[in-house]
């Protein structure tokens, strides 16, 4: 009797929402199949659910538990939500790294900074990129994006042929890199039928066709060339296309071009020496700049989503690297603001409005393109591929949901699959075969913490409660050794009663103490839940509010 | 000599923001001119910024000081960001405060909430409504908004006639309550020339025209005809107009319909108490509502904004009341979400995508519309008012900039005065008096605190870095009582090493404490300092984070 295979697909981070993509694939027995890993990206944290975290990454505890079945590990491109914990969590994977030269040169520096082998990224060009990894064979297909050199993957196995998008459009004319080929991806389907299309759901709900990188010339040249003052351009580092296409602009007004900010320096001279980007216009180091006159120059910054340390930030705040704009300035936001970073964003173009500057930003729909596929273009996919079945990926439950509605309506298999939930591909339409249990990983410091540990919920609790910390020192005979002391951090100093607050649970606690009986007295458990029981009554009668109560209760003995 | 008088415009919130509108204007020699009060609003609190906070409001520091000189309180209308600190700040003032009906009555239960007087709070009906407050003749002028009875002010002093816009939108068919009706203006401006215009600025940068709330009702109408399961819609609880379009589509399509939130209950108890609300759909209990079939039932809910504790975010965790939405059910956010909710909103749409729900919003532009006038509205309103100055208000920096500018195209004489900024209108133009300092004051539980106590600040400060507890307990040699104690708190348990952390900062302390010299120790504030600075050390070398520190040295002498 032999035995069966099976074909599967694991989502691990990146469906269900828009970050940090981590898709597996697998092929052979069941609980025996080798497996290929693509993406390895983060997200990253807010205020509102992962205050003072760094980076959030998928947890790959399945992965590592099974480290021995993985083939390789394939990144499609180099934005941070499909490479960016490459560098953190490859050291719990150890294995070969795909990707084309672009995205291996970032991914290169990923690693040099965490001290990683560099010769186990393996760059796949020069083309046709083909990767045979275990019982796969995984092509890297050029497609359009806003990064160079996004990739999809066409992905062979014995049980038939899978295309994985990566991030995608349909741009014919993207500037940088190779454009949309559409006779190319009619080959792949015509070549081997597609058993499922792995397809970016971003802007499924985007009804209109994507436009064209090479639409912003014009609008943005002509903006350019009718500024006064100083020009200033934000836009996301890595969209090299379009810092291209704002030099240009720059350079035709008859300015001199500046870059500010150290991931647009590294993504441009990655770009430059990898040979993905030729005839950008010259640039001139910030010190020079200082130098020329205000209509004659041009600065294009990174910060475009408010980042508080980037370059836009830096220049609402004021001079920076002796670079200040002033009135009659004026600041374009070729980019979009997504959701979440609203409020950062806001307060730094009312900064630039106080400062008398003209901000212009993509409201009128002229200075910037997404660089997702819109819903025609992701017909257009469904279309040219016709794949059995239709996996959506990369994107919100909402955004799946959508997605499967549209390929069910052409008939094509569908089946939401969000973090966790593997699906067996094997027949004629996915399956669920397993719940895996999935989850996030914080990079907090130098530290990565479970998103489960507690850490982070203590540390919200903290900033909407406050914190009250009291000490009692206690004799061996439990009787209290000096009164009890409170200190507070994040509470008002005073309550209703204009007493101080400290002052007012400390006198409560020392009654306390001074009437409590033995048997609470003489176990630390029942000591500590009394106190804090104590401070936070005071506290809801003061001021309304239960903070976080921290009691150290410290017993001396004679020596 | 005779003295001289001056007519002034203050505005202490609402102006370089949108939110917490509180505006002054007085008149009278320099120093002791006598005030009105127009509006006392709330901003709300977020977890970037205010974390913990429930509401903010303007600092009336300034107002409080000269409280002998205030007329009397306006309140244009009942939003929460022009009336939501009445009951909070007027013990501060006590005047008279003078609304219409409907806005009336919203002062009058937050009064009651607070036991404030209410007889204190004047109905201004029946028009025409014209108060007497000093030098002020104050009329309010019924105007289109997205609540009942806004109302534009005229006010007439000896030195003009100013017109304070409100909040509005040009209307002529709002559904509930007085549409635009532009002759009406006109003759305000043909009685007497308009000195100033302070403007509602808050949809300056929208282009196109207004649209009616009357537009609504065909696509929402149809929208819930042709729903087939359960239906609910949520949007602001104060837009009654909208809460009736709603109601009435669902009554057509044979729905029996119930409004669930407890703030949208009052709105539409107080709409009908006061008359502004007529013909109202019967509306039915929640207890009720679970006994009807779900393709005949209706919801209208609180919580447009993701708000945690309102009825959509309710809903979307489950079930709530006894109500449960499921496969096949709509939900409809007739609303925008507001710059800084978009987080919360989207992690409900995903909720309910889970269930199956669908999801309609206002992406397509057809089941909201804003109750702010848009540029050309707001052209046509210095048009019709031909106003000598205008003042924007009710706008972020860059929206009292632009309105500046579009004044100006007209040959207006603008002034952008944001929160503090004193204007003298007395002459042709407006000329900067005075600048006031201005602030924020948090509710937070039952307490007021200023923005600038350090409170949220250190809330924010542990959010971000943790927090690191630290006993010591030192004898009358300064020679430690046991070991130096550490509780951490929102910090990893353990770092690089593997060590527990607080092992790790306790082994040092107690180094520490066995070798410090005395001139150190017999000191509080170079201990705790040295001890601070210990904590931080080994928190840098094991988790590459620097906590806040709490040190508590106990001193105990023998009794």
């Amino acid at each position: 009797m032999s035995v069966k295979n099976r074909l599967i697909y694991l989502p691990l981070g990146g469906a269900g929402e828009i970050g940090m993509n981590c898709y597996v694939y697998g092929y052979g027995p069941e609980g025996r199949e080798r497996l290929i890993v693509v993406d390895l990206g983060v997200t990253f944290p807010d205020m509102d659910t992962t205050p003072g975290v760094d980076l959030i990454m998928p947890d790959i505890a399945w992965l590592e538990a099974r480290a021995d079945r993985i083939e390789a590990i394939f990144i499609t491109h180099a934005h941070e939500d499909h490479i960016g914990a490459l560098g953190h969590l490859w050291p719990k994977l150890k294995k070969r790294v795909y990707a084309r030269r672009f995205t291996a040169a970032i991914g290169r520096l990923k690693f040099e900074e965490q001290g990683h082998p560099l010769d186990v990224i393996h760059t796949v060009e020069p083309r046709p990129a083909v990767v045979e990894a275990g019982p796969f064979r995984v092509q890297f297909v050029p497609i359009a994006h806003s990064i160079p050199e996004s990739s999809a993957l066409v992905i062979d196995t014995p049980a038939g042929r899978l295309v994985h998008s990566g991030d995608f459009k349909l741009d014919p004319t993207p500037i940088v890199g190779e454009g949309w080929n559409e006779a190319a991806f009619r080959a792949i389907a015509d070549e081997v039928p597609v058993k499922a299309l792995m397809c970016d759901s971003t802007n499924i709900f985007s009804p209109a066709p994507g436009r064209s990188e090479a639409t912003l010339a014009d609008p943005i040249h002509g903006l350019i060339a009718n500024a006064g003052g100083m020009v200033v351009a934000t836009t996301f580092a890595s969209n090299v296309a379009r810092l291209k296409t704002l030099a240009e602009a720059g350079r035709a007004a008859g300015r001199s071009v500046c870059l500010l900010g150290r991931a647009m320096q590294r993504m441009v001279k990655v770009a430059q020496e990898t040979g993905v980007l030729t005839d950008f216009p010259t640039i001139i180091p910030s010190e020079q700049a200082t130098e020329v006159s205000r209509q004659n120059l041009m600065l294009i910054v990174t910060g475009s989503q408010g980042e508080r340390r980037a370059a836009t930030a830096q220049l609402s705040r004021g001079k920076y690297l002796g670079l200040e704009l002033k009135e009659g300035d004026m600041f374009l936001f070729s980019s979009k603001t997504i959701p979440g970073n609203e409020r950062d964003v806001l307060r730094i173009m009312n900064s630039f409005s106080e400062m008398g500057v003209d901000v212009v930003d993509d409201t009128g729909g002229r200075y910037h393109v997404s660089g997702h596929a819109n819903r025609p273009d992701l017909e257009k996919m469904h279309e040219v591929l016709h794949p059995q079945m239709l996996v959506p990926m990369h994107g919100e439950h909402r955004h799946l949901r959508e997605h499967v509605k549209l390929a069910e309506a052409r008939g094509i298999a569908g089946e939401i699959a969000t973090n966790g939930m593997m699906l067996d591909l094997s027949g004629d339409a996915p399956e669920v075969a397993e719940y895996i249990e999935t989850g996030r990983l914080y990079l907090d410091g130098s530290v990565l913490i479970g998103a489960m540990d507690g850490v982070v919920r203590n540390r919200i609790r903290m900033a909407l409660n406050g914190h009250a910390m009291v000490n009692v020192i206690l004799d061996e005979q439990n009787e209290p050794l000096g009164e009890a002391w409170v200190e507070l951090m994040g509470l008002p100093e005073t309550g209703k009663r204009g007493q101080p607050l400290a002052e007012a649970m400390e006198a409560e606690l020392t009654q306390f103490l001074e009437t409590a009986p033995p048997k609470i007295m003489r176990d630390d458990e029942k000591t500590e839940e009394a106190i804090r029981r104590i401070v936070r009554q005071v506290a809801v009668e003061e001021i309304g509010k239960k903070p976080e109560v921290t009691v150290v209760v410290s017993r001396l003995s004679e020596e």
